[in-house]
């Protein structure tokens, strides 16, 4: 039984936790609703909230959440953070979900564990934030650690990205430096009451004021928070809203919307390949003889995804020979 | 001019360095050099070493090197964590490199900072793995935050283990849960000479000792060190030897060796068939097209991933036909 899209579309939280399932187990059914639910995405603002595990970015995204809602915007979250609660619901049933939204039927919280699955979760936060998006959700907030090479890419899909960081970790800094210093929109400086705060904004201050920007282009801003006792946060959320701005000039939002096409094709699309790579090469039995042959140091695995990716599975692989030019002769004639 | 395989055979740092590089850059003579190279990899001893920024990784990396220096193993250091003062040396240059043992021959180090790669930071590291290897490291050390998908499965490479904890983190426990507790042959509770050490050490106790293991499996162990005052590395290098000869138990090195090899060959694959896909799209014109009709909602990148994924891109894509069956008389004939 497929999930009605009509269903996702009135924002049937049941139908949307159902279909997120679905698509997670790879449910036929699942990608037919998905693919007719595309066309209806595109309206959410996403925003993405980056991080090292301990820098209270669930507490801001907690902040930010009730802040929305009493604006009248609905939510979604979906949360890629093994540390934080929302993951930790996640894994836990329900027990230690986000407590103070677990009745708001106007936000929906998703968490992604890392799954043993070879697209993963790169794809997953996709599928999760167009089903949101489709549910109709003014917001949707994307909370990430940014360690791994998926965490960097999956939020280039956000309009605005928030990075977060704390006070006194000085080798944050470099950190930062190491690739998400180019997807951060706004900094935060959150738990900004302790001790190294106003050092700590300079650093980065001074890091963005090293960067070189075009003219009318949006340069980071760094802002400070304490989310745990709400100080800064509507402050921060008017910056966001300024960047909101920014994006949405009309000589930027079709980059943005380009961008964000490419970052879901190529995910997908990653996900996609290697699934059907792996499950040709398995229904062929070609799998387990190059995995021994491998052992046996017979064969190296570049020679072989070389060819695997250089021709379609059945010809080059099954039958050692080239696929027809293509030029197109080839079609049995 | 590529770097020559007799170079890296002898283990010559400049060598593996510059073919290191090389292959970032994806030079074609860098790949055929680890073409080469594969055969002559399978000795090291590979060590994984994963845990949250801040849970002492490092530290107890830099310990576990000086022990095994003094008994003569040669170590290569694989560092994929943007906290970590290795890839702090990597991003800032040689300024601030594992001080110790920079001027150490048997130490080969390398950091591995997230990069816009479309493979990737998993290929990297095997790339990376293999080249140490290959130069005759004795054994090789991986050290990650273990947040991502590409974290996890990248120390699926590794003989041994290592999971390190710091002690108070209740959460950490739950965090472990979600993925990192399959991949733990050891844990560590670092830092062990802060509060809540010993509950910390229990809790962990407890949640292996619900893990259901067969007759003669390994159960993961649980060891307390203070990587800062050297107390405990001892020890943890007596346990990972001692898991070192569970691994290499006739019964046992022949299915890591073909876990290794599908380790290797999937993540190799994945990188190679995205690149392949994303050159074949741009080469014919294609993918600026399909992005400015997913931007504009007229297609959806699932069908599109679908498509290119099920047909070699040649057939379906440039002239809408299927290709020719796999019965093969599609060779022009």
């Amino acid at each position: 039984m497929s999930v009605p899209v009509k269903d996702i579309l009135s924002g049937n939280v049941r139908a949307a936790a159902r279909l997120m399932r679905d698509l997670d187990d790879e449910i036929p059914a699942a990608i037919r609703t998905i693919k007719s639910l595309y066309r209806h995405t595109g309206r959410a603002y996403i925003l993405g909230v980056t991080g090292a595990p301990g820098a209270g970015k669930s507490t801001l995204v907690n902040r930010i959440t009730s802040l929305l809602r009493s604006r009248g915007k609905t939510v979604g979250i979906a949360a890629i953070d093994p540390t934080s609660p929302y993951s930790g619901g996640a894994i836990l049933g329900d027990r230690i979900r986000m407590q103070q939204h677990a009745l708001d039927e106007g936000v929906f919280i998703k968490s992604l564990a890392t799954r043993g699955h070879l697209g993963g979760l790169s794809r997953s936060t996709i599928d999760i934030v167009n089903v949101m998006d489709a549910m109709g959700k003014d917001v949707i907030i994307i909370e990430t650690v940014g360690v791994g090479q998926d965490e960097v890419e999956i939020v280039k899909v956000a309009h605005t990205n928030l990075v977060v960081v704390v006070p006194g970790l000085g080798d944050d800094i470099q950190a930062i430096k190491a690739g998400i210093l180019e997807i951060a929109d706004i900094f935060v400086v959150n738990k900004a009451d302790r001790e190294g705060a106003e050092k700590t904004q300079r650093e980065i201050e001074t890091m963005v004021s090293m960067g070189e920007y075009g003219e009318g282009e949006w340069k980071p801003s760094v802002l400070s928070t304490v989310a745990a006792t709400d100080t800064g946060t509507g402050e921060l959320l008017e910056e966001v809203e300024r960047h909101r701005a920014y994006v949405f000039q009309e000589s930027r939002i079709a980059s943005y919307r380009r961008e964000k096409a490419r970052v879901e094709l190529l995910e997908i699309l990653k996900a996609r390949l290697i699934e059907k790579a792996v499950k040709d090469l398995t229904r062929h039995g070609l799998l387990e003889p190059i995995l021994e042959d491998m052992a046996r140091k017979r064969k190296d695995p570049y020679s072989i995804a070389e060819k695997v990716a250089d021709h379609s599975f059945a010809f080059r692989l099954l039958h050692g020979k080239k696929p027809p030019a293509a030029g197109g002769k080839g079609d049995g004639r």
